[in-house]
């Protein structure tokens, strides 16, 4: 088995890929599932996400206030909500709601753009946090048959020290369950993850934790910071019914 | 000031860029000026760098054999000599040879394409390595007004251990010289940097050490583990006799 960590995403992935976006996507994602989503749509863009909801709006027949649309909204850009948009990209918001029937639309600035790219070549594609990382660990290993690839979205095409942070925790738990041949990027997490305080001081010493912290967003952080509390991984799937644009993850 | 360690080369850089290609670009450049080459041609092609050399045996009468062409071609693909070449991208090789007075036009897989992408937007682009790291981090230092960007060549697009490395001994010797405000990326370098052995073990240890020793190529991987033994810096400079698709930079 190979054990590959991209710290940002690119090139194309044969088998497994466990996609990371600490702060706050993948961990957002995994909390609308905890909380009873049906199923996730992770667009590429926000346009998309709008199209849709106005596309269902007028299939249902709902209202235009919007409450008996089939899909919610939520996402970020620069970490503040997106006009039009229901929800900002918050697990603490999310882990406060009930989504039991509903489908939520995700857009925002790195990880939908990540989960696209591992997407277009990967054959098994799971979101992955601190939140699931040993649940996301496991499931990969028992998927893989070649090579798993772990990789970070960074934040605006820059790497962000907590999506290495969070590749090394896996890669940590991966390497515990089994022997991997391992890349220089998996090599630099684990030394990140070995390097580095407990999850919240990782976190929380990253750029896109202190700015998350200067926009009132800590509590975020600190949800973020939660290891293993969820056995949730959000699954690729396809099928006629996944909208164009769109990625759809359900609860796995 | 700010210090920024791009672990691959991406995005713009608005004043100083070292580039680092430890195994082997930016070392055996180094070592062609502290051999006494005029000035080194960085292509962004081979056939760019072959297409020179035919210019100037046209342009200067020269034996078709090559022998008094004024360019000396130096570059590698996967780490062997590209054919019709001098010479390969090897440190040692070159340090045996006396280069005065010559034009060495050097192809590589990735250093050549790094520091392409630097000079695209940096003001000031150096060539750096551990040969001539504490000189480089000097001369970045003494000329930045705004931003030190760190730029990892990396190997195939994938991050390699050695150039982050490398980069983390630069972004200390910076650090020592006086305060910045630093980046996730040199946070990781830094990381990697005080986590690994000596300069001999961490190149040994990235997956382009190891190919490279296994090509019989050993001796460059401990060439290119020599810490600050040349004071010498590449500098970039523009003007009208840099030919069209070149990079030149001269010994500074």
């Amino acid at each position: 088995m190979r054990l590959r960590v991209d710290l940002l995403p690119h090139g194309t992935y044969p088998d497994v890929v466990l996609v990371i976006d600490v702060l706050r996507a993948t961990t957002t994602a995994i909390t609308y599932l905890e909380r009873g989503a049906d199923a996730l749509l992770l667009t590429a863009t926000p346009d998309v996400a709008l199209a849709l909801r106005s596309e269902g709006m007028r299939q249902d027949g709902a209202r235009p206030d919007g409450e008996s649309t089939p899909y919610l909204l939520g996402g970020e850009r620069g970490g503040l909500p997106i006009p039009g948009f229901d929800f900002g990209n918050s697990p603490v918001e999310a882990a406060a709601q009930n989504f039991t029937g509903r489908t939520v639309v995700m857009n925002t600035t790195n990880g939908t753009v990540a989960a696209h790219t591992a997407a277009q070549s990967g054959k098994h594609v799971f979101l992955a946090a601190l939140t699931n990382a040993h649940a996301a660990a496991r499931r990969a290993r028992a998927t893989a048959t070649e090579e798993i690839a772990i990789v970070c979205a960074g934040t605006d095409e820059r790497v962000g020290l907590e999506d290495v942070y969070a590749a090394g925790v896996l890669a940590e738990y991966l390497l515990a369950m089994g022997e991997s041949s391992i890349d220089d990027g998996a090599r630099i997490a684990l030394t990140v993850r070995r390097s580095s305080g407990n999850p919240l001081e990782a976190l929380g010493s990253s750029v896109h934790g202190a700015r998350l912290a200067s926009l009132g967003l800590g509590e975020d952080v600190r949800y973020a910071a939660g290891l293993s509390t969820s056995t949730l991984v959000p699954t690729l799937v396809t099928g006629d019914d996944v909208p164009p644009g769109t990625l759809k993850f359900i609860a796995g």
